[in-house]
């Protein structure tokens, strides 16, 4: 070969692309399209796993696949097959001929073909199937002679008329239909399973005429007439409506184009010795490692699918096949080691054969998908880090929150009992007699009811509800309010922003668009994972869960991560229920949450109301007491490990309601956080003392208290400048005072995009950064999270002017810019500055990938989301 | 000197830095402090002019300073004066007898020196002086002998014990002052001036014995402990109170130190042949090339000041002495021309001999300031871009609007008559009849008469009353509130957030913190360059100015810059006015401003209000023809000029007031901008069409219309994508439809940051960018302009935390930032995209500086700005 041609790159030369590829010529398709990736992409995921079973030495029927790049050159042409296409599915046709030793179109020995689309991404459904091609009337006779089973045979070849009328010619589907439905009525039964093969072959006559009559034209009898037209057909059905829809909606690229299999029809129905099945290699509901699956004797495929005749356990098989249970054992077995993943196989026996028809990795419930994950890591099978890739982090969240039972959440959308579906802010299932304010919820609850909190919106003033409530429900409000905020804080499911829902809260009744009405004490069921809001009581169940796998897989999850995770914890409660999650500390503490409380509210009122600074004295001296236990409280749950406090941050409106002078336009951008400390310096040099105080009091007792006080809302390094005057100086003095040193650190949230811009300022003060990034989206949108998601935001999101909600999902083009900003800035002039966030951000998987690509340190969020924030995290650090 | 060491510079080496200096030695002073900037921080500004006054050979009295660098050297060492500085006053003082053949504390020949502060800024009355030192009984029986006034001699005296006492030792001022008293009432006079030589000899006594009591030691006899003792007094009220306070509020480095200048007495009350007097070599108030000033014959200057005695013109001196007058003026000539700016010179007449004992720039009225620096250059003495650079723009603008008379404004204070005063926030004088609410004002108005509008607030569908007022006072709001840029936009005085003022408008009355009372119909005069509020009708004067001159100056100005000028104006007489001030287009029209016209407002709410489409497009089609007209009246003002329209803008609650549901928890943040837009695209489509069409309406008419047209609050590119689709099909129909071709451009606000952080996406569909720093600097800081600025951000400059106010003047460190990062940004994908700013910030000198700066193309201000606009452009290419 010297002196010819070669390509560039040397090597061998790659061989000439094909049209076609044999099943059985996996080698020459992966040489052909250059890799794995390609391989899926040119023969689809049907005909490349066909192939690469046929590889295995699986019996897989022979066939051949024509590849999407010939689907592309056919839609780009003129509508008709590509030169060279056909002779090349002649060559495949011949040779599985010979591998079979049928013949298509032959009476002799007839060939029947199947022909499926099957593109690089699975869209079930979305493309179209021809079956039983290479029947004719000779083909029919001699079925029916081999099987001895007419009916079988033109069973067959009805539906390959129409099949084919409706799929390749474009006859509706309706008069096929009627003419069953005459059928059966004439024989007065209910099933097209009972009738006689006589019906069977005038139907298969009619069906014809039908198609002669709709399209002008007899129905081909040339088997190659039929397998062309049919591939043609499975090529157009790649830009057919639905197809077109699918690929918007999941985000397929449309110029892909779909490959066509076209494999050796076999048949389960061919008697006793004849079957098909479904089977998982392990079981997909709880995981545990057997075979698992349904079964049917002498039955098609469809039949296992339709229901109309019961199936049996795949287990049945082992008595009744012992021969073919234990080749499919092993098959099964090759497979699930093959592809490292359960795997969920269809398989036929064809008169005592047993044909695999297909395997592909097996959908699972979030119980399975972990405990098979770390099964095969134990087994050797997979490695931990791909154990990890398996789960999803909200497979780990599903197990922190009871769930409906499918069924019962089924019967009662079935009975009309859906009343609205919402945003589904806070997951689990929550059923509870529906109260309407945060106090009746709490006297109910103390007199042992459950109770649904439903409300318009919430406030501040409301959480004592939502402690005492099962479930949260409200037809105002978006995924970061208020009610959403805390919901998922306290790990209450909640759904808000039902907008359909009519709350009367005076009239203490909730209106569904349906008409139904409901009663405060009557039952509500609602679903946080969904948004489904339910009348009556569903039936939920705690998930199973095997708390020695999730556990394994998190403790793998914490040797990959390198972002650590903190939570937002308010009370020692949440503290210790995060730090048993894996908390490595608490991220965020609002210490405002502590004024709401019923026996504090009063006091920090009259605080804030006081004529004169002596009267204000009074009221926060007895308000210090208070606020030291929370914080001691807090130190002991978290002993040891670093515990951030925000200083207040709300507008004073949140705390005197009824006062509307002191309310502002746009109270987001005004009057609270650091702005409210400078205006009223002795509430926070109140808190700054009682944290001191809490920490010196915790040392005394061995516990090992590492607090860490925090600025919120700040803009200027001048604010940073006067409240780190103000600690260092309390700090000495109760220091002094107790006789101890507390070794705290000063720090700020970054919320306001001007705090990211003068970082490297910022940090001339602050020992770290936690960037607040819910109040950071809305400042660098100019989107109002209190309005706009039920307003704009969701239209906007609907229209697709946004792909992704920014309060979600961090906003990485610009609330990202400023964060990795602030970094650079802020490590500019502090090397070893501490950098976190503690918006909601903190427990969303896609966010927290981001997070750690930037170099943040930690993510803290709600004590429910803390798994979740582990395992995303080491996702983060293994991809 | 080969061989010997030399500075590393080379050249002549510096000679040492002395302690002190003769004010005959400029030479060497300026040569030990290496440039006139170092010159004048060491000798201070007075040291340092009178240095320089006695090297032009004019009649400085002789004497020495002390640098600020042995002030420095004092206050860092134990409270003594440095090693070797007593030697260098000696020797000083040796030669200032020398000079002036008298001897400090000889009775034969004495002489008396002052002992002034004076550093590096000037700090009036913030430090010490102390006069008539050198003074024991001897030399004041000697000087009373040689002036043959006995009575002078005493008084000197006695003021030497006085202020020596209160400056150097620190006796009260309150037991001098009761002296003095006693002597009036035993007298019987009022005025020290009548006390007889002889009282005054006692009350030099009464003053030692009282100054010997306060501090237990006697006054000191000797002349030398007297100076001694003087120059360490002044070095240390450096450090006073009254001067690190100034320097606090004024921003004078604390550092510095201050020098001491001493100098020889001289004395104007010694006869007929002695006088006093301050005279400037221009009219200060007119401009007018005269000498211009005040004089008296045998007084002192604190006779002159403390208008004891009536003083005469300075035209007075040229019939009493006029040889005196003649050397005056040819001093005065040579210190304009040696300085190049108008002088204003203080000198004293000693028998028959003239000294000149201080000179510095003189401090002048705009008008003044305009017509000197026009006239300096044009008589060639600054060059044009010095005259440029001696106007502030606020000196322009205040030839704008009509002025309070200064001694109306004064007689008003005095009477009580100042309400109140509020943020200064569109400048000029107001008088009108109060009313207190729109339609009052325009009512009253049609009858004749002139009205103050006094709301707590304003709102859109206020404006009809701002046009009808003379002048607008609001209780509530802040520098960029409502009322603020509309009273800025349509040229009229303004004081908002005078928070002091009860206004009740049902009751119709405003209240003062002084108890008055003002009912509507009463008259109000306020100063909204002043921001304040004075019952009753003051005298206001419009500025008499010179067009010439004013003209010239901006023609100057606009040969030097480099950014161009547009106006923000929404409807034709504004345009044209903006046009006539100089406006190069317009950068910003707010068409929602449009619509709130009574005629159209209604319209604008039912088609808002509209239970569907078609309705909707029914009242849309009755508003088309009127914003149609809105824009030819636009295009036609600015025939050829570019028109820049923002859609419409605001939330929708401000045109349905009364629709409760549609008011949004943070408007600033919600449905509004380009929401709206998407939201409702009918509306904007309309928008379109009418501007399209006004196009090509003007087209037919010869009329160069070049529209503009302007996106708000975008987001993402999404928005503008969008938007941009539908702005280019409506205009190819309108095009289509009219049969002409109109050149649009299309673009958009930044304004919240993401803009800013995305531009380079944005500028793939915007041709323009246009800086909204209203709305960027709230979202970059998360402040609301609503409620900030009458709330915590006052609180915020009061306390220093801001320096300045950041709406006013724009922050360059956080929004800045995000302007050059949206310029980069934006020109990185296209680089001929067009930059300018319509924000408040358009017309503030400091922001104007910092447009040039970063390279906008631009700025846009209201009409009434845009000569300052052009003035502050020049200074930004100047400096």
């Amino acid at each position: 070969m010297i002196g010819s041609h070669q390509p560039e790159s040397g090597g061998q030369p790659a061989p000439a692309p094909q049209h076609v590829y044999l099943l059985s010529n996996l080698a020459g398709a992966r040489s052909a399209t250059g890799s794995d990736e390609g391989l899926r992409r040119e023969l689809g995921g049907k005909g490349s796993s066909l192939a690469e079973m046929t590889e295995l030495g699986l019996p897989v029927p022979p066939g051949f696949v024509i590849t999407a790049g010939t689907c592309r050159a056919f839609l780009a042409g003129d509508g008709t097959l590509p030169a060279g296409v056909w002779d090349e599915v002649e060559t495949a046709l011949r040779k599985v001929q010979r591998e079979t030793g049928r013949r298509f179109g032959d009476s002799g020995s007839p060939l029947l073909l199947s022909c499926r689309s099957g593109s690089r991404f699975s869209m079930p459904g979305m493309m179209d199937t021809v079956l039983n091609l290479g029947m004719t009337d000779e083909v029919a006779e001699r079925l029916a002679q081999d099987s001895g089973d007419e009916r079988f045979a033109f069973d067959a070849f009805r539906r390959l008329v129409q099949m084919f009328g409706r799929v390749v010619l474009g006859v509706p589907e309706e008069p096929f239909a009627g003419l069953l439905a005459e059928r059966r009525a004439a024989r007065g039964i209910g099933n097209d399973a009972e009738l006689p093969a006589a019906d069977l072959r005038e139907l298969t006559d009619a069906f014809r005429t039908l198609v002669h009559e709709h399209t002008g034209r007899p129905f081909p009898d040339d088997p190659r007439v039929q397998l062309r037209l049919a591939i043609e057909a499975v090529f157009r059905s790649w830009n057919g409506k639905r197809a077109h829809d699918y690929r918007v909606a999941t985000g397929i690229p449309h110029d892909l184009g779909t490959a066509v299999t076209i494999v050796t029809m076999v048949f389960g129905n061919l008697g006793k010795d004849s079957g098909t099945g479904v089977m998982t290699t392990r079981n997909v509901t709880t995981g545990e490692n057997e075979f698992e699956g349904d079964f049917l004797a002498n039955a098609q495929g469809e039949d296992v699918v339709s229901g109309t005749r019961a199936t049996l356990p795949i287990a049945e098989l082992r008595a009744r096949m012992p021969e073919i249970w234990d080749e499919l054992r092993r098959h099964g077995q090759q497979l699930e080691q093959h592809y490292g993943d359960v795997q969920d196989i269809e398989f036929t026996v064809e008169q005592g054969r047993l044909w695999i028809l297909q395997t592909r990795a097996a959908k699972r419930t979030a119980q399975a998908a972990i405990r098979i994950a770390v099964d095969l890591a134990w087994e050797r099978r997979i490695t931990r880090q791909q154990a990890l890739l398996r789960i999803r982090p909200d497979q780990v969240d599903y197990f922190l929150h009871p769930q409906f039972d499918a069924e019962g959440r089924a019967a009662a959308s079935r009975d009309g009992k859906l009343l609205a579906t919402g945003l589904n802010v806070s997951p689990g299932a929550a059923v509870g007699q529906a109260v309407f304010d945060a106090d009746t919820a709490e006297q109910w609850r103390k007199d042992g009811k459950k109770v649904v909190l439903v409300r318009a919106e919430t406030r501040p003033d409301d959480v004592h509800g939502f402690l005492a409530a099962a479930g949260i429900l409200t037809s105002h409000g978006g995924r970061t309010s208020h009610a959403a905020l805390v919901a998922r804080q306290f790990g209450r499911p909640a759904v808000v922003g039902a907008l359909s829902l009519e709350i009367d809260a005076a009239a203490r009744t909730l209106r569904a668009p349906n008409g139904a009405l409901i009663r405060e004490g009557e039952f509500l069921s609602l679903d946080g994972g969904t948004g489904e809001v339910f009348a009556g009581e569903l039936p939920s169940v705690v998930p199973d869960i095997d708390d020695d796998h999730l556990r394994q897989l998190l403790a793998w999850a914490d040797a990959e991560r390198k972002v650590g995770v903190r939570a937002n914890a308010d009370v020692p409660h949440d503290a210790a229920r995060a730090r048993a999650f894996g908390a490595e500390g608490i991220g965020l503490c609002r210490t405002e949450h502590m004024f709401f409380a019923p026996d504090r509210l009063p006091i920090v009122q009259q605080a804030l109301l006081a004529k004169d600074a002596t009267e204000r004295a009074r009221h926060l001296a007895a308000l210090l007491p208070l606020q030291r236990e929370d914080f001691v409280g807090l130190f002991r749950a978290m002993d040891g490990l670093p515990v951030t406090i925000r200083l207040i941050d709300p507008p004073l409106h949140e705390f005197l309601p009824d006062h509307e002078e002191i309310r502002e336009q746009n109270p987001m951008l005004g009057l609270r956080g650091v702005r409210l400390a400078i205006h009223m310096p002795d509430l926070v040099r109140m808190q700054f003392r009682a944290i001191l105080e809490a920490a010196c009091l915790c040392r005394k007792s061995k516990v090992v208290a590492l607090p860490r006080l925090m600025i919120p809302l700040t803009a200027t390094s001048a604010e940073l400048r006067i409240e780190r005057a103000v600690l260092d100086q309390i700090a000495a003095e109760v220091m002094a005072e107790q006789g101890c040193e507390i070794p705290y650190a000063f720090g700020t949230m970054i919320e306001v995009p001007r705090a990211a811009l003068v970082a490297e300022r910022l940090a001339e003060y602050a020992e770290f950064f936690s960037f607040g990034t819910n109040d950071l989206t809305q400042t660098t949108y100019g989107i109002s999270r209190d309005d706009a998601e039920t307003s704009f935001l969701t239209e906007y999101l609907q229209a697709g002017v946004m792909v992704w909600n920014p309060f979600a999902t961090l906003d990485r083009d610009g609330v990202g810019e400023l964060m990795k900003m602030a970094l650079a800035r802020g490590r500019r002039s502090r090397p070893d500055l501490e950098c976190g966030i503690c918006g909601e951000h903190g427990g969303d998987p896609a966010s927290i990938a981001f997070c750690a690509e930037i170099g943040l340190d930690y993510v803290s969020c709600s004590p429910y989301r803390v798994p979740v924030a582990r395992l995303a995290a080491a996702h983060a650090a293994l991809r």
